[in-house]
This record gives structure tokens, sequence and C-alpha cells, in this order.
């Protein structure tokens, strides 16, 4: 893995980091082929969004550019960029330094390895115990306070598992530990509504962009257990993974059907495209 | 600052620390006073609740005994000893590494400036915006994903405001940003119920023991905004500030009273005993 502190070959941080302390920071995690950064605009955009729902200043985006330009110009690819951005260090105390320095941590590593089987026949996913509480102030976005799902996902061994999907204290299904959900009946694509919490994933971003170009409805709305049972089709996406479709929800069984075979056919490389959508 | 990681000199940890990248694991903040650690076992009861709570094996008891006697055997004193315990490394994801490893990662810096006049007449604090969303997995432990506190804490500027009081999403006051909050009233101590949300603070626990030895009337209840605008004395606590008396809340002023100053004489060194309490 290589990593970068501040735009400097670097693989440590002082241990009064801020990001370590209280998880005062953000990330990131970012697909590159082909030497792009996929979907870098709308990973930057969460970025700026996370530092205001943070009470800070806006992300050093050319700072950032140029670590994935340098970065990529000499890593691997396929591979996954991950951006931390903490606020510093202090010795001790919730108060932020001032004056304020934003502390870049970018890491680039080979891209896991994509099982065709995943984005044909699907993934097994369960539900998790493990709720996700609400924070509405800290919702969408992508900030390093991440035990709720660190929790749900230390909730299985079995590697035949691929997802957990998590509800809130309401019993409403917000997405699974680390990807985003789509459920579709009846034509109609919907997502949780992520305004109590949740991450608002770029690729669901980019989802609903193209079901929206194609005309079709989408729904940003509350989803219960059974509205997934219920569904024609359910997907889960992420920018590294990108599309895969559930094959299995504890013991119900699904198949891809057309709506998740378009998608996946809009996204195409790096995600294998099943012979079935070419 | 002096600093150990795994017992060794160390003022840096890896970038794919889990504790940086999720917060996931724990932290203490310990007075070290004529050579002893305050409160110790109460500490480490604490880490062993976090740990049962975050799904971890027991704390490295050991390692840690022995980096705090190291440590204040070559640092300052009084000081603080801040013992963060992460889950190791892993580049990336959720799930925890496996075999596991404990990274510990103790600090030893020198003791804050005690201010007598806190101790005497009191400090000044306001409510704070940022509410303390509940998560009665995650309540009482002192876990390293604390961003409602940084959010808190943020608030405000003024040097004359030592705390900010914070509530959960009813209304019900928790506690400080970085202390627990007591109420007295009609000769009773109370404290707010920390089942849902908040941290259990070692002294919090110091002075409830007292209280019980003493034959005091002390509850743990839930605690209104109108219940602290009444009451006869009000002060927060924590391991590092001792306690100090509440003499203005918002525009509302008290004096410190007879259960404040009892409490404080018990406690006696490192903080100032008042004049009038001796």
């Amino acid at each position: 893995m290589l990593s970068w502190v501040n735009g400097r070959p670097q693989d440590a941080v002082p241990v009064t980091d801020r990001g370590l302390s209280y998880g005062d920071g953000l990330f990131e995690t970012i697909l590159v082929a082909s030497g792009q950064a996929l979907g870098w605009a709308l990973h930057m955009d969460r970025l700026a969004r996370g530092c205001s729902a943070l009470g800070l200043p806006p992300p050093p985006i050319d700072g950032l550019n140029a670590d994935r330009a340098g970065l990529c110009a000499i890593g691997p690819d396929p591979a996954v960029l991950k951006i931390i951005l903490t606020v510093g260090g202090t010795a001790r105390g919730y108060a932020r330094p001032d004056p304020f320095a934003w502390r870049r941590i970018v890491s680039l590593m080979p891209a896991p390895a994509w099982l065709r089987d995943d984005y044909e026949s699907g993934i097994r996913v369960k539900w998790c115990r493990q709720l996700w509480f609400s924070d509405p102030d800290l919702a969408g976005i992508k900030h390093l306070n991440r035990l709720p799902q660190v929790r749900a996902r230390a909730e299985w061994t079995d590697a035949g598992i691929a997802e957990g999907l998590m509800r809130d204290p309401e019993g409403r299904v917000i997405g699974g530990t680390m990807s985003n959900l789509f459920v579709i009946k009846d034509a109609v694509l919907a997502t949780p509504n992520l305004t109590q919490c949740g991450i608002a994933g770029t690729m669901r971003a980019r989802i609903m962009a193209i079901a929206h170009r194609l005309g079709w409805t989408v729904e940003e709305t509350a989803l219960s257990v059974m509205d997934c049972y219920r569904a024609d089709e359910l997907f889960v996406c992420n920018a590294v993974r990108g599309i895969r479709p559930i094959r299995q929800l504890e013991s119900r069984m699904f198949r891809p059907g057309p709506v998740t075979r378009a998608l996946q056919r809009e996204f195409g490389f790096p995600w294998p495209v099943p012979e079935d959508a070419r």
C-alpha cells in the first residue's frame, strides 16, 4: 500500500491526530481504473457536504487532486484510493486546534478481486441485529465515527455472506454496512431515505441520476423489512464493488431482474457484465 | 508529551489504524499525582465494560500497567495519562483483523493549570445546541466516536465559558461535553441516567460511592433543563479537573453549597480546596 500524508510519502500519523482521538474527520473510498478516479467529483462533493456538516472549512481539493494524480501515476491499477481527512492534532480536549490545518492521509492499494458470480448470480446477505441509530446532523456524510457499522460487520464470519443489512430503531431499512440498497417493485426503484442516519453513497447518487435520465421512477423513502421480501429485485451498490444483485436474503431467494441488469450494463467495466445482460 | 505505542517510545501510529479509520477503540484520561494514577481501577473497569460493549476481548491490563509504571517513572507530575486502545490495523473494510491484536497508545503530558477560582467561585457554563443522540449499545462507555462532543465544544470560543451542557433529543440533560453533571435539590443528589447516551465518568462513580457511604440520597434519573435552573447547587466533575461548582448557567447565578463543598473536601488534592471548605 502506498500512503501519503499531506502530500509526502509517509505511513504513519502522530498519536495526537484528532481522527484517532475522536473520529474528527471524514473519509472517501474511490475506485481507480485506467488511471481515472471514478466519480471523483461526487466524492469531492460529499467531502464538502461533510465538512459543512462538521462545521469545518471546505476540503483541500487542490491538495487532494495533487495526491490523487501523484499516487495514481505510481500505484497499481485498478486500485482503491482511500482519503482520510482529519482536523490535525491536539494533545487532549474536544476543542479544535486554532489555527486550523487539515491533515490529508491518502492511500492507494490494489483493487479487490471482483467475483464474476457476485455480479451474475448475486450475493447472499443477512439482517444485522445492530441498529443504525439516528443522528440527523451527521446523516448521509462519511465521517470517521463508524462503530455501528464495525459492530454490524462483526456479526458474521461466514465468507459466503457478502453484506449485512441494517435497520434504524423504528425498523426502517437503512442499507448495508458498506453499501446502499435499492429495492425494485413493479418497475419502481426505491432506496432508503437517509435523512436520519446512513451514508449517501456516490454510486447511489449515480444510479439515481441514471434512473432519472432514463425516465424511471425512483423514490427515496422509508422501506420496511417486508418491502424487501416482497421486492421483484434487490441490489446493493458502492463505489468500489459496483452493483451486486441480492440472490438470497436470509432464506428468501431472488433473481437478478431487468432493472438491475440495465444498471449494471450502464456501468460496465470494471465490474463484469453478466452474459445475459450483454 | 511522552508517548508509547505497545510499550515502546513512539509518537506515531500506522495510517491503517482502525482507531483512525473508524474510531474502533476506547480511551481513558487519567490524573497522575505523586506518582499515583488516581482511580486506576475504575478506569480499567470502564475499559473492560467498553471492550465488552464493542464485542472485543478484555483489555490488555498487564501491558497498560507496565505502560503506566514506565511513563510515570520518567514523566512530569502532576500529569495526565491518556490511554487509547485500538483494534490494530486493516487497510480497508469494516471487518476486524483476524488474528486480533490490541494497539496500546499511551501518552503522558503535564496536568492542566487548575484555576483556584474555578473551584472556589465556580465556573460559567452554557447549553449546547448539539444533541447527544441515543445509542444504548454504546452508552456509558468511552469509545473513540466522539463527533457530537467535538461539535458541541465548537459552539463557543469565549474563554470565560468552561463547559457546555448537552441534552438528548427528548430534552433530557445528559451532562457536559467532557464532564458529568450533578444537581442538588433539597439535599438530594441527582445525576443524569446514562442508559441511552453519555459517558459514565470515573469521578461520577467515585462521587456516587461517597454519597452512598455518607448515607446521602443519590439518584440516577432523567433531569430536565428546569431541574437545573431550580437546583440549590450544581457541579460538574471529571477525572482530570475534579469537582467544579457551576456559578453561572446562561444568565442564572448559583452559589456553591454545602454538598459540593463536602465532596470537594473529600477529594482534596490535587484540586485546590476552597478556603470556606477547609
